[in-house]
């Protein structure tokens, strides 16, 4: 299985794509963040996202997305400007014809490090010791884009198992 | 000059495209709305609005985009869906290359109706008027971006006066 993570922002959009080999091993494949100039107008900024994105999935063609769940923001401004760049986010994915899950902050965390209120630099520890990767992934917002990715690995690989175990 | 409006929503996103001839008429050349199944996946949605507003812009070529600006909402939930819709919308502007004007609900039913805390029936009410026609648009989606594209149109208008005025 091979899962595209997008962690949503109004500078940085990261994005991670990882695979789950078929004896379960986690490799990261590509990740990175599309980085928008706020000089640029909101909708040049909105299509430069839906094409850095459309190329990833191209490149990697991804079996699904998984992207970060919001149910709260510090305003309703923030709100509106992160709708904005999830909603083209969550169009990239219909546009290929992928499968968005959304999955709380806490989730991701909780999947990644253990502990649903793990900071950033936790988060991207610990992706790095999962992927086996030499470096940190950078910026946050790639190390935070593979861990969604790999809350959806892992999240599915246990529903797996509990409908394998269901029938017994 | 001919512009598209657009009104952002949840369940419902209006559309209505203006021209102005020559002769300062203002002709209403199609308006509607897409409804979106609250039943779809959100990313089936937003694909709906991007694909049906793509098919107004390249059925009726308008020069310009214009879109309610949002300063506040009910609550950061809600400002987080229609921010979605409104990105998806802004995008779909800047794949056709076209430029995009904001305008606060204020100047748009000011600059439609003459006064700014107007409700959607009187909205509703000047746009047939200022329109000439048989029947009042609808849904209120309809006539809220008839309104939106309207206010556009008078806005350009004003400033064309205004800079036509200044080097004397």
């Amino acid at each position: 299985m091979r899962v595209l993570g997008i962690d949503c922002g109004g500078e940085y959009t990261g994005f991670g794509v990882v695979e789950q080999t078929p004896d379960q091993q986690l490799i990261c494949i590509d990740c990175g963040a599309v980085h928008l100039s706020p000089r640029d107008p909101l909708p040049r900024r909105l299509k430069r996202i839906f094409d850095d994105l459309g190329a990833v999935i191209d490149r990697h063609r991804p079996d699904m997305v998984a992207i970060e769940d919001v149910f709260y923001a510090a305003n309703a401004k923030t709100a509106l400007k992160l709708g904005q760049v999830r909603g083209v986010a969550m169009l990239v994915a219909a546009h290929f014809g992928l499968e968005v899950a959304e999955y709380a902050p806490l989730s991701i965390k909780s999947a990644v490090v253990g502990y649903g209120r793990a900071d950033k630099v936790q988060v991207q520890q610990m992706v790095t010791r999962l992927l086996k990767l030499a470096e940190p992934p950078e910026p946050f917002d790639a190390s935070d884009a593979l861990a969604i990715a790999i809350c959806h690995i892992h999240t599915s690989s246990t529903l797996r198992a509990q409908s394998a175990v269901a029938p017994r």
